[in-house]
């Protein structure tokens, strides 16, 4: 297995847990992930309102959010000049056996911190290949948008390609709309207009999804969040996808369409680079 | 939390794991839940083939099923004249940071033997009430029929309510079918034919379920797999729950509708019952 630099539990050092955490048992938590670049957690305030927005969905307890924050800039502090946290909270051991939540489990934090690099700035300028994910995700309104722990989905679909010139997948769900990447939002451009599809039946509300929706007007753009086919993408002027590691990437390849790079891609992501540098 | 009698991981006692177990991470993984009366584990081949139908459709791999297979023997053997044996297969410690399965990453398994009491002969003879959960389940065919870590779906149901006279919530799916329960399969009996929903779009193809369909006809009873509303339901003659750890539970109350307790569901749970015994 690969080694994080550290990994706290509870805010203790430790990498060990209870077999008995239903985060193990059925995916009950959530997880944030977060980038860090020189000392500075990116968007932190972002990651923790939906970190809040999944827990309050799942009817989970958390009392330390403080105690969070203060270890992720403690963590932030130590880290090297580029690095990724990640943040896992579960409801915490079982309190009864089976599905039903006591009321009275103590939840779990789990913080991980590992070294990372940026994206080069030629990949950024050249863009990435994506292909079509076979997998479609299922509908429910009842855990789409929140960053949950029922991750199977969107690894059964990176497990279906190994060529590492592929950068991502989209994802349709059921009804054969345009959803996201397995790890990123994805965001097209056509006539001024920034569009991204809606995570209200599956997919993640990811946090720079948000930022850039925020930004477009700065950046001329009218954004709109509305269902998009994949026949919206074989038509965009300009693609690209957004996670907080990558920020934007433009996509260049997608299937068997060439892209352009576009400059409004360009110019968005610079922008969002500069933010809460 | 409340405590097993004893918890194996990998074959030796022990109750915590490392934090980057993908089954944590994700809910990469799959598990059973097995009745073990008078020192036997109930239907364990059958548990036993689903195990490893689900590893083979989350495409992970497990050498280990032999072991497995001892160890469980061995746990029966010690465990109380009533217990429930929980298997977790995990794909294990992340060999990779992110979604991708990296191939090498080495299964894990947690067995946790659970004291347990069989439903009274009183219950079994009265039936249970049911009601109908608000939360339908998406359809995802990569991941319908297994029994996989992802269970926030029936976590979110079973918390929709906590009266005690409640035993359990019926499921639709996004296109409005009955599925299952959020912890049982669900059969209603019409015409001396049996029907339980098909589980290839959400749900679990359980291992009660399986066994019942092949009795079925044994009984009497022409089995039949077949879409079900709830309308079916309401103007079934019988219907019955099914799951490893109750066998067969006539269903008495479905929410405001009486049913009665039926002499096929009673020949069928005392047949079942004395199976594999």
């Amino acid at each position: 297995m690969i080694t994080p630099l550290a990994t706290w539990i509870d805010g203790q050092p430790a990498s060990m847990l209870s077999a008995h955490d239903r985060g193990l048992q059925y995916g009950d938590g959530v997880f944030e992930t977060i980038a860090c670049r020189a000392g500075r957690m990116r968007f932190l305030a972002l990651h923790l309102e939906r970190l809040q927005r999944g827990l309050r969905q799942l009817q989970i307890r958390f009392g330390a959010l403080e105690d969070l924050r203060a270890e992720l800039e403690r963590a932030a502090a130590q880290a090297p000049s580029c690095a990724l946290v990640k943040v896992i909270v579960t409801r915490g051991d079982a309190a009864a056996r089976g599905y039903a939540p006591a009321g009275t489990e103590r939840a779990r934090r789990v913080v991980t911190l590992w070294a990372d690099s940026a994206p080069e700035p030629a990949v950024r300028e050249r863009g990435v290949a994506v292909r079509y994910a076979t997998l479609r995700l299922g509908r429910n309104p009842a855990l789409a948008g929140i960053k949950h722990l029922n991750r199977l989905e969107v690894v059964l679909a990176r497990a279906e390609w190994t060529d590492p010139a592929i950068f991502e997948a989209l994802l349709t769900d059921s009804a054969g709309h345009i959803v996201s990447g397995t790890m990123s939002n994805v965001f097209i451009v056509r006539e001024q207009t920034l569009l991204t599809p809606p995570v209200d039946q599956c997919g993640v509300a990811g946090v720079i999804r948000s930022v850039v929706l925020r930004e477009a007007a700065a950046s001329g753009l009218r954004p709109q969040v509305t269902a998009l086919a994949p026949r919206d993408l074989q038509t965009a002027e300009e693609a690209f996808l957004t996670n907080s590691r990558i920020g934007l990437l433009p996509i260049s390849q997608l299937g068997a369409r060439a892209l352009p790079v576009g400059h409004q891609t360009l110019a968005l992501a610079a922008r969002v680079e500069q933010l809460d540098a």
